[in-house]
């Protein structure tokens, strides 16, 4: 692979065994993520984001009158405050704002739309706050990152105000599969195969959603008038084209978009910015784009 | 279009007579680019590049141990060092370096590989100057951008070091006209349209290549070993899918892209900085980008 530190990470990964039940996958999700702690130095606060279960991160010096609402991955079925934990307190630091992390409810129990309602739930506080939209930003990774755009043309329907920016990683956008990459990079994907999304698809959407509803499916939507929106994939991910596409539908539609190909990088790699040189990268820029996007 | 520079913009472009001629064509090309001057403390110096007609710039303060190699667009049947001496001057300044523009050979007079092959001798220019490949950035718009890639794939082979990164404005890469906003961006792009790629394709191949030569249509090619590559694109553009499917193909061969949509922004549009603010803001992120990539 040309990229030590990412073997090493590989390393780890295939030495913890392959789930099968649910609640395995749930706790693998946890066990591999958070295997770096946060800094000891930013203060993480529970809270209760308009009816669901959350946290604050604050690293010294930070602005707390910006924030970024994130949506942890994990396929609509898996993740949580603590699987990204280092990885959503690593980006407020890296753009100097209060971030707001929520745990949403899960497929298959809670299955489409329990999670854009929640989602939504949390933005709704965040302006009950005090935030304005334009000092709030949502991001998410993998299935966080199709929710967040499934927020947006949410709060577009509603006629809110918009936030300021969007931040994907490795988003899921399209639960139909049809991305090249699903086939292409398999061989070198650790984490994401195709058999395996269809599983998480068929929970996501059984609640009645179809995978063609453009808030399951957000490649497949209208994405006119959406904010700024940074898109971080690796090249070493089955879901390459999820963002590629995704970032050539918003620019159909007229959107502002930067796309950002990493090389070698897998699935979320950001999570373990600790090990990874090109995951403290993607933090960077993203913290100098949230950052930007937010104003002073 | 929400975008009143873009729309003034747009004006002085269709009070342009269409042309009809090659003449005509070249001709029109340097009058609407060239309405803007140069920043008056930068300063242009002819160059023989290597048996190219070629000129340096250099800003006040930018550092002369690195340098641009810029190859302008015009579909290789068009365009000058007048056209985008605007637009080459002022990206030197934002990344605080040196510039060489160069006047490569024009089809239908000069087709395929008469362009690439003037690249490369400017290529061995600046290396004979004694700049470091490390030191050096190759960049170009439309057609320009296409040539930038076929050159990285021609030093390649040479089994030459590469230069430290790419920037590709606009880039025409696919001279079969495949991508979808050829005809879905039709109506909104002012400059670039089906009818006329298929002329300037016809010139460029008339040589002897073959339109689906990765040499010509740098979609096709194997782009594994490429330096980071920014590619800038503007959303009213029949060419938007060109450098979407671009930033694809870089990230399936594993190499490093960075994609950025700007929204109403037509083809080519930093050439016309002075009049708008996302020309502005695209030099200020390439200048940024090339700076990084060439060290300090």
């Amino acid at each position: 692979m040309g990229n030590s530190d990412m073997d090493a990470l590989r390393a780890i990964l295939a030495a913890s065994p392959r789930p099968q039940t649910l609640a395995e996958r749930r706790a693998r999700m946890d066990q591999v993520t958070a295997i770096d702690p946060i800094d000891p130095d930013i203060t993480v606060t529970p809270v209760d984001a308009g009816g669901v279960p959350g946290e604050w991160s604050l690293a010294p010096g930070a602005d707390q009158a910006r924030v970024l609402l994130f949506l942890h991955g994990g396929g609509y079925s898996s993740g949580s405050l603590k699987s990204h934990r280092t990885m959503v307190t690593g980006a407020g630091r890296a753009a100097g704002i209060r971030t707001l992390a929520i745990a949403y409810r899960l497929a298959p129990e809670h299955p489409f739309p329990a999670a854009l309602e929640d989602a939504e739930a949390a933005y709704g506080f965040l302006l009950a706050q005090g935030y304005a939209a334009r000092h709030i930003a949502v991001g998410g990774d993998s299935a966080g990152g199709g929710l967040t755009l499934a927020l947006f043309q949410r709060l577009r329907a509603k006629g809110w105000e918009l936030p300021a920016c969007g931040w994907l990683v490795s988003p899921w956008v399209d639960l139909h599969m049809t991305g090249a990459s699903i086939d292409t990079k398999d061989a070198v994907d650790p984490l994401i195969h195709r058999a395996y999304l269809e599983m998480l698809a068929e929970a996501y959407h059984s609640g009645g959603g179809s995978r063609t509803d453009p808030l399951v499916s957000p490649l497949l939507a209208d994405l006119s008038g959406l904010p700024p929106i940074l898109i971080q994939v690796g090249s070493a991910e089955t879901l390459l084209d999820d963002a590629v596409r995704m970032a050539g539908r918003i620019g159909a539609c007229d959107g502002e978009v930067r796309l950002s190909i990493y090389p070698h990088m897998i699935h979320a790699w950001p999570i373990w910015y600790h090990r990874l040189a090109d995951g403290r990268r993607a933090l960077a820029e993203a913290g100098a784009f949230l950052g930007e996007r937010l104003g002073g």
